[in-house]
């Protein structure tokens, strides 16, 4: 009988309607959250609350449901997805009382939101190709934190007396800089210090030019990679329609081989 | 005679001559807009006048012309373009009296230079190209609002007491991370939570890293599916003209048989 | 004799050295003309003065060589470069006495580093290419210009009133809209029409994203151009090299006709 | 004897835990010149005067051993990256008494970091390739420079009364518009000078357009570069696995004088 439960509700966890009804409980909790945020009537507020303990409720359903629907209970907390699932239920389902806790309890419940994107497959995928491109970063990330830790000491050193609100120390620069490489008012910050040494505007020119060309290189790294991917996989389906040249060559060498039997 | 008159409409329709009117008609329409928006005289004022009626008569004509040139009348409004040329000419006819009213007919007027578009065939290309290309990007736009979404429900749970007009609710807290987004004046907003919050810092250092990155995964989306398509253009042309090698190796295959036979 | 002559000058013309000391007279006259923005002693204003005379002389000098050595006179000046140069070298010539015209003949001066570009041949096929490519992204400008023209025509009918140096007139309004695309305190803007519109918000966001999207659609426009024509190049090399599929199915009838004839 | 030390010593460069050491002392250095940067407690100094002569002696060390490992000694001094190391290596020798230098001997020891990219290979590798693909850059970046100097001769015949400041000479000028190219409060600066010459907007206008348009081809070589190496490679890897279509003809070619010779 447990057997075929679990069929049904294995069922259950792929059908269409099962998942659109998620989905839609996903953003009720979303627009709840936001509703939150403004200034609401006192039913309003009541009305809330008793939607919080709906939402919490249904999704411990539905996590239940996919739990007892999965064929593999041990390997079910080794996907990253189903672990996030289950933290943030657990937590929404930890009784609050005093106000301190009450800010973090309704922190915890926006990240009910991210549900969303370990419900919709398509939004899935998506996060998971972008995190399997970010390894491949790795150096280039590397690379420019190297530029930003080297200038941000340099700085740090020179012109900490001239404004130590934004160059007092290495991590305060480094904030700085990262001002500096968005464009934000960094001629502000330039006019400042040229005025003490009017050489460092070398100092910002380099750390731009740098910084650009390092970013530059980490958006053609993505983009060569993407398209190394297509390309590989339009060759591969090329491959299994199509004989390639190396079969034509085998088969011209056995048709020799026969006319040189005959010429015998 | 109904026949020939449609004919020759038709045949209107299509003259170059006639597009490039039409053409001419919609800027001067363009130009009398603009003009409106500057201090005139009352004889330009008068003129204006003269004008408008003008071109409205003009476009009048000119749809009906279309109309009665068209070969299937019941789905001249299925097509997108049309509807919007109807609507254009259809809301000008209406009179205004009252001021009120006034300034929704200007308005309304503005939208003749959109005509442009469904009058010149590569703009209606253009745009239906822009278009098409839009759905594809659905998941990461959904994407992006739900970043969105969730730092400004932080956002607006955190920071609303420090400033209201920032981070009032989570809708104006939207606008002031589209803001962060843009890097227009993001320091100031982030300096001034960092004064209560020191760590906030880390929420604008996320939220620029995950929205660049969203960001720049839909350009490359655009960019390698844009140059799939060419590519596939590219192929599909080349079929045509080349044979393939599976018709190669059929006809080295036939070859093989015939020589197989002639050693029996 | 002038034949000898002509053929002299033209190997002159081409020759390395000779175009070494051009290249080194454009670039004194380049810092030539950066030295006057500069306070200058009364002994350097001279020295400027008499290289001014030396640098006219050594263009008409450089330019008379070039005419008299080209075989072709008659269609001189119907090259772009060579009319440029032309009209640079004559300008120069003009006396100037009264003050006025002394900052035109400054001004007029300063082409004459452009000159680098009509002489250097790297410089002039990288110029030629990027004017090559202008006229494909034509319909996407008159597509970015119609929606400027109707978003103007629009802000300056509504916010005329609330800032007039921003939103005055059509051509004013044109200007506040490129700085907003530029991400130019453009929340400034908003936020003051904001008072008296509140959803003013979507005329801002809605032309981001428009010319957001045909300035992303323009680059890669760009892109998939130069991509196909070095593709097109690729392609055009190789089938020089490689007999292409065609051909060889050619051969392959051709041996099965001769195959056919044996079995008969 | 010395031979084998020589071997040891080559094995030790070359031993995958040396490598993490030397990378972690490089670490502890930066996280040293990083500390230096806070205010520091008198223990915490006197900690990093001794992390100071460690890190000295330690760097000595490694690059001793590198000398006596390497095969050519005569070409060590060759590699620019040894060059580099033993630079900063000798220079953190000196020592230093009086205060001026003290802060040129933090500086020099900022550079330290910069030995991380000389040591990781992959880092190495990652700026050999970019070092590599700038002098091809160097016509466009020329021709940029072209284009920032005219307008900067210009800004500063013009300008240079309304703001000295920023159009004082060719070199703020260029400086200014630098400021204009990263769009940062781009408009303030056109305002001013606007009052005076109402169309100087075409100034600005005009160069935005020309910097994007020379920065936009910029980065589409570099993306047409790579991609023409990736594409490259991957035919040259072709190549090896697979039978060119001539040798596949020089095949039939044979199968055919086969055939022809039975026939006579």
């Amino acid at each position: 009988m447990y057997q075929s439960i679990k069929m049904n509700l294995n069922a259950l966890k792929n059908n269409k309607i099962f998942e659109l009804i998620v989905v839609s409980v996903i953003i009720i909790s979303a627009l709840e959250i936001g509703a939150k945020t403004f200034q609401l009537t006192d039913s309003a507020v009541s009305l809330t609350e008793i939607l919080d303990v709906f939402i919490t409720v249904f999704f411990l359903f539905e996590l239940t449901i996919r739990f007892i629907g999965d064929d593999d209970k041990r390997s079910f907390l080794k996907k990253g997805w189903n672990v996030f699932d289950t933290l943030v239920v657990m937590i929404s389902l930890i009784p609050i009382d005093n106000s301190e806790m009450a800010l973090l309890a309704r922190l915890v419940r926006i990240f009910r939101v991210l549900r969303m994107i370990s419900v919709v497959p398509e939004l899935r995928i998506l996060i998971n190709s972008l995190i399997k491109a970010l390894p491949q970063l790795g150096y280039v990330v590397l690379l420019m934190f190297i530029i930003f830790y080297i200038y941000a000491a340099f700085g740090s050193f020179m012109f900490s007396q001239i404004n130590p609100k934004l160059w007092g120390d290495i991590a305060i620069s480094m904030l700085t800089l990262f001002r500096v490489m968005t464009f934000e008012d960094w001629t502000d910050i330039q006019y400042e210090t040229m005025e003490v040494y009017p050489y460092s505007l070398i100092f910002y020119l380099t750390f731009i030019f740098f910084t650009a060309f390092a970013f530059l290189n980490m958006v053609i790294g993505i983009v060569v990679n993407v398209m190394e991917e297509e390309h590989q996989a339009a060759r591969a389906e090329k491959v299994e329609k199509q004989p390639t040249l190396i079969e034509l060559q085998q088969e011209l060498k056995e048709i020799k081989a026969l006319l040189m039997a005959q010429n015998k």
